[in-house]
C-alpha cells in the first residue's frame, strides 16, 4: 500500500523549548550529517522575542532502525545544549490505539473503517465498551473486542477492568462517544494521552445533553470538538472543531442525527494527526503541524 | 435596478400563533379572492400536535397599496376565528434602518456598501458613533452622520441624545460594533428591534474580550453571531452565526483581524432577512424564513 | 423510531405545470377538504410571469391510505384544471433502491449504514457489484448482494443480467461507485431513475480519471457530483455537488483519497431527498425542495 | 501598527530548483551564520526521488538592509552549488500593485479598503479603468485614478497607454474583474506577473458569461478562482478558488450578486499571498506556503 511504503525507514522528530537563533539550523545540521533527508518540516514559536519553540521534522533515512541509537545520542548532545526537549520515532512503527465506545456506532465505526482503508496509521489492539451492542460489527474488522459493563455510580471495578486490559498495551485511548467519566485516579494510573470527542462546540455547551442545550439557546450551528482529557471535565486542550448549520426547524434529535457527521469527522481528523505526531501539547493548547 | 422592480404591488404577511388545521388553506384563499399571486411561502409548525405555526407569504398584487385595508379587514376576519396574530407589509417600502457604530468601520461601511449596491432593502437616515473617526466615510455614501460621545460610566446623556435622534425616525436599529451597553429603559424607550453583532461563537465567549478568550481557550475556529438585543446582554434570540478557521499560530490579533470579515458578514445577513420580513422572534428563538 | 413514526398516515403531493394565479389555494383547500393537515409546504416558479410551477406538500391525514382513492380523483378533476401534472405518495411507503457498485466500498458502506440507522427512507433489496469483494460485508447489513461481472467491451450480457434482477423489483437504482458506462438500451429497459456520483465538481472534469486531472490543472478545491443518469455522459441533471479543499502537496492519490469522503457525503444527500421526493426533474435542471 | 512592526529587518527567502538531501540544512546554517533568526519556514518537494524542492523561509536579522549584499554572495555560492534557484526580498519593501478595473467596483473597493486597514502589504501608485465611474471612489482612498477607455476592437491604443502608465512603476497588477482581454505582446512588454480573478469554478465555465452558463447547467455551487495571467484565457496557474451554495430559485443575476461576494474574497486572498510572496509558479501549478 501506497501509505506503508512511504513511513518505511522514515523518522519524525519533535523538538520543543525556549526559543533561540539558530535551533533550525542546528536540526537540520544533524540530520543532514546522519544521512536524512527531510521530507517535511514545520516549525512555529509563540513569541518571536524569548516564546516556546515547537518544530516537527520528517525525513527519511535508509536503514532507519538501525540509526537510531546514534541519532539519539547526537540529539542529546546537540538539543541538550539549546535546553530544548525532543521525541524521536519511528514513522513504520504505528502506536497502539484503543477505542473505548458505549452505544453508539458513529465514531467507533468511522474509525474502524478509516483504519481498514489504510488511512489511520495505528494498530487497534482493542476496542471496549459498556454495552455490548457493537460487538458483532467491531469483531467483524478483525479487532478484539471486550465488554466492561459500568453500573451504579461506584465505577471503581469498571476502571479497574479497563486498566487491566489497557495498561502495557496501548500508547493511547480515544474515547468514541464513551458516555462515562474518567476519573482522575485512572487518568494518572493510564498514564497515556485521551482523546476524547465532545458533541458541540465547545467552549460552549460543557457538560451533558448539548444538543438539547443547542436547541434551548436556538444556534444556527452546532459543533464538535476533540481534545485531550484532563481531569477538568470539558477542558483539555483542542485538537480539532468543527461545525455544521442547523435550522429553526430541526429538533434536538434532528440536530443530534446531524451533528454525529460532524463528530466522526472531527474525531478521526484528531485520531490521525496525533497517530503522525503532528500534535504537540503546549499547557491547555495544541500546536497542530 | 432588478430589485426594486421585483418589489413593486408587492406584500408579505406574516402569521403566527397555535397551530391548527386548515390554515394554510385559509390563508392562501384570502389572498387568491384578494386577487394576489403567491411569490413564495415558507411555514413551520414547532409541533405537529399543537404546537407554535409560523408562515411567510409574499405575494404580488397590482395596485396593492389600494388593496391594503381591505386586505386587512379580510385578514382581521379570517385569522382572528384561528386566534392568530398577522403583520401585512409593503415591500415597495423599505424599514428605515439607523446605524450605531464607535471607532471599527468593517461592519459599518459594508451595510453602507451593501446598501449602496441595492443588496439591502431599507432607507438608512442616519449613522450614529460615539467617535467622529467614520464620518467623512459615512457622508461619502450620501449618509447623514451624527456624533454622539459617551464619556464616563453614566451613559444617561448620551443615550437621551441617541433617543432624540432615533425615536420616530426609525424602525430598527443596527449595532455595527457599537461597542457601549445600552440601559433596559433605553431599549424600552426606542421601542424598535436593535440587531448587534458578537463577536464569538455564542454562547461562547459571552461579555467583552472574546477574541483574547478564544486565543486563551485556544479554540480552532472562531465565529460571529448576530441577534436580537434584550436586557440579558448576548442572550438575545440569535439570527445568524457563522465561523472561520484559525491555527495555533495566530496570535488574539490576528483572530479579531480575521474575524472582522466573519463579522461583516454574519451581521449583513441578519440585517437582509430582518429588512425583508424573513425572521419571526419567537420567545427566545428566531424562525428565518 | 422517530423516523418512522413521523411518516405514518404521512401523503406527499408533487405538483408542477404552466404557474397560474390559484394553485396554491387551490392545492391546500383540496388537502383541508380530505382533512389532511400540512405538515411542510415549499413552492417554486421559475419566472413570475407565465413560468414553470412546481410544488411539494407533505401533510397528514388519519387514515391515509384509505383516502388516496378519492384523494386522487379530487386531484385529477382539481389540478386538471389547472393543466397541472401531480404524484402522491405514501410516505410509509418506503422506496424500493438498488445499489450498483464495483470495488471501492465507501459509497456502498455509507448507504448501507445511514439505512441501518433509519437516515434513508428507503429499502434495500440488493446490491448488485461487478466484483465480488464487497460481498461479505454487504451481507453483515442483512442485504442481499449479487455478482455480475462485466468482461469485456461487450457489455450486453451483463446488463441483460442487470435487468433481469432489477426490472420490477426496485424504484430506483444509485450507482454508488460503480465503473461501467451503461448503454442507452439499458437505461430505456430499466425504466427507473439512476442517480450516478461523479467524482469531480461537474462541468470541470468529465469523463475519466477526474482526479488525475483535478492534479494537473492545480485546482485549489476538489469535489462530487450527483446527478441523474442520461444517455450523455456526465451531463444529467445535477441533485447535489459539494467540494473540500486541497493543498499543491497532495498528490493525485491524496486527492482521491479525500475526495472519497466528499463522494459519500453528496451522494447520500442526493439519495436521502430523492427518496423523500424532494427532488424534481425539470429539463435538464432539478428542483430541490 | 502591528504589522508594519512585524516586517522590519525582515527578509523572505525562495529557494527552488531540483531537490537533494541537505539543502534545508545548509539554507538554514547559511541564515544563522549571518545572524538571521529563522521566523517561519516552509518546504516542498513534489518527488521525493529526484522531484523539485520549494522553500520559503521567512528571518529576522538587525540591520536586514546593510547585510543583503553579504547574503546575496553567500547564497549565490552555497545555493549554486545544488543548482538552485533563489530570491531575496526585503519585507519591509512593500510591492507596488496597479489594479485594472472596470464598471463593477466590488473587488476593487475591497482591495483599497484591505490595504487601509493595513491587511494588504503593498503600495498602490495607481488604479487604471476603462469606465470612469469608480474615480471617486478611488481618490477617496487617496489612491491616483486613470481612465484609459477601451473602444473598438483594436485594443493597440488602450493597450499602449496602460503599458506608459505601468512599466517601470509597479511590481504586478491585478485584474479586479477588468473585463478586456489583454494581447500577448501587451503581456511580454508589461513583463510582470499579472493576477486575474475568474467568475467561475475553473476549469468550469472558461469565457464569458460563466454565471449564465452555470445557471443553463444547473450547478448547486458557484465558485471563483484567482489566477496568474497566461496567453491562454483563464489557463494560467492558480493561486486560490472558494464556492458558496446556491439553489435552483436564484437567477443568473442572484448568482452574480452572491458571486461577487466570493470573488473579492478569493482575489484578496490571492493578492495577499502574492504580495507576501508565499505564491511560487512551478510550469501551470503553485506552490502556495
Amino acid at each position: 500500500m501506497t501509505l506503508a511504503a512511504s513511513v518505511l525507514d522514515t523518522g519524525c522528530l519533535i523538538v520543543h523549548g525556549p526559543d533561540r537563533p539558530g535551533i533550525v539550523a542546528a536540526v537540520t545540521a544533524l540530520i543532514a550529517r546522519h544521512e536524512g533527508n527531510i521530507v517535511s518540516l514545520d516549525q512555529y514559536s509563540d513569541d518571536a522575542d524569548g516564546g516556546a519553540f515547537f518544530q516537527r521534522v520528517v525525513f527519511h533515512r535508509p536503514d532507519f532502525a538501525a540509526a537510531i541509537p546514534e541519532l539519539e545520542a547526537d540529539l542529546d548532545a546537540t538539543l541538550g545544549a539549546f535546553g530544548l526537549e525532543w521525541r524521536l520515532t519511528d514513522q513504520s512503527t504505528p502506536k497502539r490505539m484503543a477505542v473505548l465506545a458505549s452505544r453508539s456506532d458513529h465514531c467507533l465505526l468511522e474509525l474502524l473503517w478509516r483504519h481498514r482503508r489504510g488511512e489511520l496509521p495505528v494498530a487497534i489492539p482493542m476496542v471496549i465498551s459498556n454495552h455490548s451492542t457493537t460487538a458483532e460489527s467491531v469483531r467483524s474488522f478483525g479487532i478484539p473486542f471486550f465488554h466492561v459493563p459500568s453500573h451504579g455510580p461506584d465505577k471503581t471495578e469498571a476502571e479497574t477492568a479497563l486498566l487491566r486490559l489497557l495498561v502495557g498495551n496501548v500508547d493511547f485511548v480515544v474515547l468514541a462517544r464513551y458516555m462515562q467519566i474518567l476519573s482522575d485516579d485512572f487518568l494518572e494510573r493510564l498514564g497515556v494521552p485521551i482523546i476524547n470527542i465532545h458533541h458541540s462546540f465547545l467552549p460552549a455547551f460543557i457538560g451533558a445533553a448539548p444538543y438539547r442545550k443547542a436547541k434551548e439557546r436556538g444556534v444556527k450551528l452546532i459543533g464538535a470538538t476533540s481534545h485531550y482529557v484532563t481531569p477538568e471535565l470539558d477542558e483539555g486542550p483542542i485538537i480539532e472543531q468543527d461545525v455544521a448549520r442547523v435550522t429553526h426547524a430541526m429538533t434536538a434529535a434532528d440536530l443530534q442525527a446531524r451533528g454525529a457527521y460532524v463528530e466522526r469527522e472531527v474525531l478521526s481528523r484528531a485520531v490521525q494527526w496525533h497517530a503522525e505526531d503532528r500534535v504537540i501539547r503546549h499547557g491547555n493548547h495544541t500546536i497542530v503541524f
